[in-house]
């Protein structure tokens, strides 16, 4: 069993305690990036929330992008209990490290969005009331998180210098083609739980969501076991 | 002749059944994202048409890269049988793989339409009303799919690691300066006859949709092996 | 003298007709897209010109950075006689070459408007009467023309690989810095004098764009030349 | 003490007159882009700031990479004062070179403002009369440079070729994650002060931006001393 969960291989040993920090600082500003671009959407767009998903899909992509690059040779650039699970059963990462990896991933999540509300001179504590409920919705995350797993698996394995890009890209994608915009992460679900804003999801809402991301994510770990088979001696 | 129709050349050697199997999951994820980021952006965009296909072009561009990227190392990511047809012409594929790319695309196609039908809660079985007709679309098609097959063609050749980007790119482009939105791909044409959404095709335009893609694959086919001859020894 | 003007070092020799012809296809599949783009964007665009020529943007930067891709290698992909000029200038490109690309380019790019509009079931025959006229109209294609020769030598000379995409992001730039949306290109501005459409220019305009365009791109060549030793022996 | 202040590796010894040739012209051609996409935006938008956004984001983003790109072998395209700061901070660049570096971006930063009022027929003289003051706004540019400082820092450190992409996509981001639309750039503040137009900023405002800039700036430099050591022997 291994503990190099990257998604690319790192330069050097990094410390457990700064790979923590950088999985906690990504998500952090993953998240000031997702609600923060959600609310300055909303503000300028003038009700039409075509606009308003067009700016937080262009942040977001641009954003998760930079963030895989500058954290993936530190900490894996995981940003998500979902991915750090996958690694999990694969034996890429020990428990215990995945363990926290989720920990520091919950705790920067909402961190992050407390700090897109300060920014946006917005009440820090928010709770949202912006139901997003159904068998359509949870399938949509399911499928997000399906092919954000396919995409991971894919790059790391068959092109790892193109993965930051790759899930950046797929992520702008996802916003538009499922019903739910992605969430595709169960830190980011959580986190959003607490923005009344552009971005937020109702806690009553977040176990389906979180449930589909699971499903989508463990089914495309099966898919990819397969089909790029990790034994080549 | 040679069995590898591959847009990028292949880590090893992939078995049939994973071959088809990239061919036909990663066609159907395509058409996913195309008609469900269709149905998302006329969701939102409170009757701006533009709005709309701005969306659906930010989706499409994105994910097919990322599609190219993550499948094509396995079977080639053709997803398209106008593309297996010239790699079939150029003696690249055989013709009975060929054949059975083809039929996977197919069948992959109709089930990423199916896929984004249910995230959107829409009935599954649709057939679309949206008539696309007479020689300006035929035409369209036809510069669509030569375009397609040049990029395609010409990356291959001479820079294979940027071809994923330059397909995306390629077709970002093209669903603006075709009057058709570029669909340039048979498969693509049939599955979207299957969706009476904002990406519908009519079953009655289907075939000069599909002519006029076969024409412009045949050009460029036939222009690139005068501009880029293969005898290299 | 060198009759190598290429923006990529070519894979090999190519002969003079495949030069021609690359460069001839790569300025009529660049009109089409700048003049088909802004058809689609108007039509679409209900009246919202920014919208309009955000639609224009995606797709002109997104195509250009693909013909540069495809063609560079075959003709050095210039597209642009004021780039050709430069070249020759430089003496990387024998000035009956320099001519013949000239040629070729304006030829090209007069049969890439055509092709937009039989696309768009335009008449084939127009004439643009959308005035651009005045200084600051004039200053702006100096601006513009000087930023693109900037860009090309630099990347040349520092990063080769880049060049394609870093066209195409410097005129994605362009459209929206500049006040004439940068035509930056007297084969251009000439072929889109032909389209009475969203990216036409009024012949009595045309020479101001083209006087502004030489202006800055030699004013470029200089200050790089300056910038850029090419001595290194 | 070294006096390499490059984000990319120099291809060989520049002399300092070309350096700050390179970081002046650079910084003008920022702000050119910055401050001309703005008003074009403003200008085209009908009223709805988030398409003016949109399109002053793309212009921007596009434009800063292809700039990074051309002048970072030259002068490390720093076009900043911030940067050039924590560069001295880190004795990567020399006391008084950084001195010179600040004062031509101060000065390129207000010729490239001028240059855009040229091309839009306005006012060569402009004072901005935008106020965005307050915790929030300040608060804002903090995150916004200590962004930008993580950015440049980890890729010089771990993916130096992607560089000029990554911060392109990070200011992308950035415009929209934070509510002052991310500055990050004293140079670049100053010379918005005198633009009275959509990216302006009234003078009143600007003390307030640049402390939370060198807030954020050392933030993150003394974060990515730890996080990154550079003993590596």
């Amino acid at each position: 069993m291994s503990d190099e969960a990257s998604l690319e291989p790192p330069l050097e040993p990094v410390s457990l305690s700064r790979r923590l920090a950088a999985e906690a600082l990504g998500t952090a500003m993953l998240l000031a990036v997702v609600v923060g671009s959600g609310i300055m959407g909303e503000r300028l767009a003038g009700g039409n929330d075509a606009i308003a998903l067009i700016a937080n899909t262009l942040a977001t992509g641009a954003g998760l992008t930079v963030l895989i690059v500058v954290f993936g040779p530190l900490s894996g650039a995981h940003f998500n209990p979902a991915v750090t699970l996958v690694f999990a059963l694969r034996r890429e990462i020990g428990a215990g490290l995945a363990a926290a990896y989720a920990l520091v991933q919950a705790v920067g999540g909402i961190a992050g969005v407390w700090a897109a509300h300060a920014m946006f001179a917005e009440p820090v504590w928010q709770v949202s009331a912006k139901l997003r409920a159904g068998p359509s919705q949870m399938f949509s995350e399911a499928v997000a998180t399906f092919g954000l797993i396919v995409t991971i698996l894919g790059c790391v394995r068959l092109r790892p210098a193109f993965t930051p890009m790759a899930v950046g890209l797929y992520i702008t994608a996802a916003y538009w083609f499922t019903a739910s915009t992605s969430f595709a992460n169960p830190a980011v679900t959580l986190a959003r739980c607490l923005s009344n804003t552009f971005a937020g999801i109702a806690p009553a809402s977040a176990p389906g969501f979180v449930a589909g991301q699971l499903a989508g994510a463990l089914a495309a770990a099966a898919l990819m076991a397969w089909l790029l088979p990790t034994r080549r001696a």
